[in-house]
């Protein structure tokens, strides 16, 4: 994505006149990406447009994210980590309380167009885009999955989280990104007190008949 | 989107030699608007594209449908098609089974590559164009909330059903667009059992204290 005119610079350290790196040059990149992925989408974005936003040298951009992939994940693990916090505080307090307290977490990140947005946008990237999806995939496993699953009851924890995080997502879809009346204007508080119970039940209801 | 070497076509009755209308004409435009919409997402599909497919001149495109919004709406009717019994199987039959009948309804629909990938194709374009998704409003809205609703219990049917389908809907992205595991590879026997509860409580439980 250089400049044709441009000699093929080598990855590796780059040269002190073009690097710009300076302190914070990493955490603007990763910033610049974040910003680039969220309004451009996953197939738009490239590495020279987040280059040109974070004021470095494309070469800087390889450098310390190496592949737009890589970089996607890094942007992405930014984006999530508002949410991070979800598995210590859906299982911190009592177990009758769970679906309330993931579902009322979930709302507060997404009630926040600042924390909302990049997750947006991670969903819809991971829609179009095979790449996007593979790493939504592992950031769910890795963080979601593998962190609750365990401390749920019966042998089919991940199962009921995805059903759980499903209820959420298809909930955010409605009402964040497609905009569909009623559910977009609802008060979070009756939102929260509608899907709560649901979540519980996905989490530690009953297993369907000869399902175990 | 015609040639610049033509001269500008106007609206109305194609001429017999470019036109190829003869019958079947416009299913055929109507079939290719479908292929093209799903699998370019809405963005990127053209009327020339569409027109190409279905062997025609794209003035007849525009003669019978109008523009590309109204040629998405109609193409959309068609990938619908398959869902618009549902309100009919969902209301008849006993009321306590009507999360099931509307679970399993549904899965017979997504489980069907045939009928699945157009309405997949129409959820990604609402998701990334808002012309698109000011018509998957409509559509929703008028086949489905303004259809059940009144039949469901309480004040409050058009959330209850939007959150029956933001669990359905949900899970379709989770297993058939992201392919994320375990819920990619469920037995669909095992969804219907998991999910139908939860359809039935949103669509006929108990509204949350205060809520009414």
């Amino acid at each position: 994505m250089a400049d044709r005119a441009e000699p093929r610079r080598r990855r590796g350290r780059p040269r002190r006149e073009t690097g710009d790196a300076g302190p914070g040059a990493r955490e603007r990149i990763l910033l610049a990406a974040r910003a680039e992925f969220a309004e451009r989408g996953y197939d738009k974005a490239s590495i020279r447009g987040i280059a040109k936003r974070a004021k470095v040298d494309p070469a800087l951009v390889h450098h310390y994210f190496g592949t737009k992939d890589d970089l996607f994940e890094a942007a992405m693990q930014v984006s999530f980590a508002p949410a991070m916090d979800l598995p210590d505080v859906a299982l911190s307090g009592p177990e009758e309380e769970t679906g309330e307290r993931l579902t009322r977490f979930i709302f507060g990140v997404w009630e926040n167009a600042l924390t909302r947005e990049p997750l947006l946008a991670i969903v819809r990237s991971a829609m179009n885009n095979e790449a996007a999806a593979a790493i939504f995939r592992r950031m769910i496993t890795r963080n979601l999955l593998k962190r609750m699953a365990p401390d749920l009851p019966g042998p089919d924890g991940e199962l009921r989280m995805e059903l759980a995080v499903a209820q959420l997502v298809g909930t955010a879809m409605l009402r964040y990104i497609i905009k569909l009346e009623p559910i977009a204007s609802a008060e979070v508080e009756e939102l929260v007190q509608r899907l709560a119970p649901v979540v519980q039940h996905h989490l530690t209801g009953a297993a369907p008949k000869g399902s175990e």
